[in-house]
């Protein structure tokens, strides 16, 4: 008996997901961490206001949320300065990717990225048949003259760059991201990933206006607004590039509890302004952390740290799960050159608490086992 | 300058969207509607224990969800007497509609649905290329006879039947279903859509084994759950079946309320037999009020009834149009031979009383436009 065949796209794909989740690494360690600072999540966790807000439209739960998310696009709108169809809200900028990879990518046609970038974008790409071209970091930044020389090049009709940039928490400026996107071919479609935006230096986000016909620029409420487990990011850019997300989004894709509380969290400026000062301080502990530990923190301008273990990838790994075995979620990066080092999120001072104490013994595990390995 | 181009499958769809939100409608009103009565959402809401959940969740917020949704896939599993390998949760059925489409479709080639099914379907199959082959409603049923021959006749790998249908709210005994996948080829995937079982009567689902290789059942808390605007569905099948899912889904898709609050629904059993004994009741009370204004209720399997208005579809769109000018927010099949009903989805009797009471004038409303056009 045949079994029903799986489109050819779908057929040629891993079950590889593009993370695993602390969860599952909970369950196999049969215990839950004492500090969760791999997901660039916010421990500083959503306005009290965002909270109040969605306990009440919980009680709307029956209701589906406004398929056009007209309110929350209009919120939007107002705070960014464009009009209410210059942006589109989604399920997270993962599901944004998705729908931007399926509007762009042309099955065996080029897609560029920096090799070691998001791992989800690429999980995209190769969703959607795309062929990876990847460019290398340049001193932990991504290559902005070689993602454009390779546009060129291969003639790509789709760029990916994020800035300030995950993983390593380098960022170019606002000035140096506007040259690059004047250096792309006009019929080459950057998506500019600015999940991290809010946590970045003045002068690091290019202005909003004018909206460029050729970027898309994706930003979320997971990240400063504390909002991960929410699922709400938006995309903005020109009407033209905006418009084609109605073809094939899922219209009833975002939560009542969702819209209403991504709208409460755009009025809570202060609350904003507060887990961003809170961050910034809290990188400069994780700086010192690294510092105190004879590792160079690599300076960031998002609510994670990469910390250079100054060694190979192995011995970083090694820190990693010291790291994980004493009950402290990081993550690292896994890309040649990138993979130095170990990316810890920030958060409050009792997660980071509990990463200071344990670092020391971590290092002292990896040591032993590259010893061992020598 | 050129603009970046679209895909060759995005390129050539229109930006037409299955639904238009009754909040669209109630911005175009000016007004809000008085009583919602057309998305088939479930006005007796959540179970009281489902929102305390959530609400305890949502101070978790910061986190993203479990990307593996694995307390949840372990609870649908322990309800359905499956394995947590054969369940997977989604962003609503609408999402898993979407993924079943792309692991499934091949561009150009054919899929079998029925002529007035669920639009949603019918937007991913042309989202993806698909070749729309739609068989007619027999006698307000889907056609199982018809839509087996269809595949077989257009060697289609891909047919979509709902069980209760929407939007007639008629249904198949699982006898004749068990019968229907009987005479479907071993190659040709089904997605059976039950999202509206849980109001059927005994004896019209199925039982869940044997799981067959050819066939995806998708179930939802959107419609008995009273979990609309939360989105969580699941879909269950083989593990064959169920792990190409995860080649293309969005891991992080489902909020981390979502999650917690689809495990305390299935849990909450009492509510959900409340429900469904209320929906029951006001079946009876849509159909005595469709039968006192001389029209004729076809009987359902759901919690919405499709009314015949007893003449063509510009009748009954004149009896939908006096109600949403009245407040009442219903909802109407649009294709031929069965647009001569309008479809109200049951609830509570305070949007039950508004519906009996606008309905007389609504049909004198029908009734003299239908003169004025004679």
């Amino acid at each position: 008996m045949t079994r029903p065949p799986l489109a050819r796209l779908a057929a040629a794909l891993p079950e590889a997901v593009p993370f695993v989740g602390p969860e599952a690494i909970e369950r196999r360690l049969g215990k839950p961490f004492r500090a969760r600072l791999g997901a660039n999540e916010s421990g500083f966790g959503p306005s009290p206001r965002v909270l109040a807000v969605m306990a009440a439209a919980s009680h709307e739960s029956w209701k589906y949320g406004d398929p056009e998310n007209h309110d929350l696009r209009v919120a939007l709108a107002d705070h960014l300065g464009v009009a209410a169809d210059e942006v589109m809200p989604g399920e997270g900028i993962d599901a944004l990717l998705g729908l931007a990879a399926r509007l762009y990518i042309e099955p065996g046609e080029p897609v560029v990225t920096s090799a070691g970038g998001y791992p989800t974008f690429d999980f995209h790409v190769a969703g959607f048949g795309g062929r990876q071209v990847k460019v290398p970091y340049e001193a932990d930044r991504e290559n902005l003259a070689g993602l454009a020389e390779a546009v060129r090049r291969e003639k790509a009709r789709l760029v990916y760059l994020a800035n300030p940039d995950n993983p390593m928490g380098t960022w170019w400026t606002a000035a140096e991201i506007t040259a690059f996107i004047d250096a792309l071919p006009s019929d080459t479609m950057l998506i500019l990933d600015e999940a991290y935006g809010e946590f970045a230096p003045a002068g690091t986000l290019p202005p909003i206006h004018p909206l460029r016909p050729n970027v898309l620029r994706m930003r979320t409420f997971s990240k400063a607004h504390g909002m991960a487990g929410v699922r709400v990011g938006y995309v903005v850019g020109v009407r033209e590039a905006i418009a084609p997300f109605n073809r094939i989004r899922n219209h009833f894709g975002i939560s009542r509890m969702g819209q209403a509380g991504a709208i409460a969290a755009l009025a809570d400026e202060a609350w904003l302004a507060d887990v961003v000062a809170r961050t910034a301080a809290a990188r400069q502990r994780v700086y010192a952390i690294a510092a105190a530990n004879g590792f160079e923190a690599i300076p960031s301008a998002t609510n994670f740290v990469a910390i250079d273990c100054g060694r190979d990838g192995a011995y970083a790994l090694g820190v990693l799960e010291g790291l994980v075995a004493r009950g402290v979620f990081v993550r690292k990066p896994a890309s040649q050159g990138l993979d130095r080092c170990i990316r810890v999120s920030v958060g409050p001072d009792e997660a980071l608490d509990i990463f200071e104490a344990e670092l020391p013994a971590a290092i002292a595990a990896a040591q032993a086992l590259t010893a061992q390995r020598a």
